[in-house]
């Protein structure tokens, strides 16, 4: 049997990476084979990507290329690794997917909905998540998170407009979506993991939470 | 008053960097100020990724990928150089351009023309050549001279049936566009810089060649 997608969103600090060890953990208990993966990068062509992205350059890095190469980056990454995980029965746990590039370039870049959607269309056709999971909270206090873990990279280093911009981006496609639960990451740890349960459990269990 | 953006276009040994610097000698002799370019590269991202498309990698790199790669380093380029030079005057002549693309993944990979537009509008918009100049020849003469040059990257390692649909794909854009002029590249090399040299005059110079 085909395996489930599922994608962990949110803007840095918001705990991803603590929400996808519950998840696994939990399917796992359930023996359900998963495989996570993050974004940009997964396969050598897209961490070499990942570090292109990330790096500061003395030039000016158009909006346009952040959005190709990130792009470029989740090609390789679905192709090459997800899929074939997903044929073989695997649930894939991605730590960012194509919300990401429509909450970051489009909105934090204001490149617009319109273009991500169509670019989307043009590389990716209808491949998408089972169910995504959008960890909000504010931006300022996912910057003091991610400051705290040490250095910032080039998209870290944004503004404080910018990241709000990509969360409002981010609540507006979760408002039309039904693929995408919202999840308070203000709460206190525990709560944020059972609630993410709860929204695993609902979407793709069936189960009331 | 602003410059000009001229391409040479072509498949692998079509001769484009002699063609290229005989445009810029007849240019300079004209007190014209050239800068000369080429596709993928640049700037040091573009450059970047240059080195990323032409490596041979472990893992497939898919067409999407590749165009998509192509694109970065294309946007790259005319913000942060070509646009720049034609501002402040300059000529640019560039070896490859969007048409490589249209050509090569379009074609070559079968991607498809009305894909390669798409992209082209939605990162580009309407940026387009005054002039290119497109190095017609049988693929197979040109891998031979692209073959006693050295070592063929990952792209020139494709098939002749790779290069015929490119080559096909160039002519078919050229027949319905008409800024692209079509050189026959399997003259004596004397006589391609003379068809390039009236082709040049009679488009930007409105003289009859």
């Amino acid at each position: 049997m085909q395996g489930k997608f599922i994608v962990v969103e949110g803007l840095e600090g918001a705990g991803k990476s603590s929400a996808i060890a519950s998840l696994v953990s939990h399917l796992q208990a359930k023996s359900i084979a998963t495989l996570t993966v993050r974004e940009p990068g997964g396969t050598p062509l897209a961490e070499a990507l990942r570090d292109l992205v990330k790096q500061n350059w003395q030039e000016k890095v158009s909006a346009e290329t952040e959005l190709l190469l990130m792009y470029a980056s989740r090609v390789q990454l679905v192709e090459n690794v997800i899929k074939p995980a997903l044929r073989a029965g695997k649930w894939v746990i991605a730590d960012r997917h194509d919300l990401s590039s429509r909450a970051y370039q489009g909105g934090g870049r204001e490149l617009g909905d319109a273009k991500l959607q169509t670019l989307k269309k043009l590389v990716l056709g209808d491949f998408a998540p089972d169910l995504t999971l959008l960890l909000d909270l504010d931006p300022e206090i996912g910057l003091e998170r991610a400051r705290a873990r040490g250095e910032l990279d080039r998209i870290e280093q944004e503004t404080l407009a910018f990241f709000e911009r990509t969360r409002a981006r981010y609540l507006e496609i979760a408002a039309q979506e039904r693929s995408i639960e919202v999840i308070n990451a203000e709460q206190p740890m525990g709560a944020v993991h059972q609630a993410l349960i709860n929204a695993l459990e609902s979407a793709l269990f069936g189960a009331r939470g």
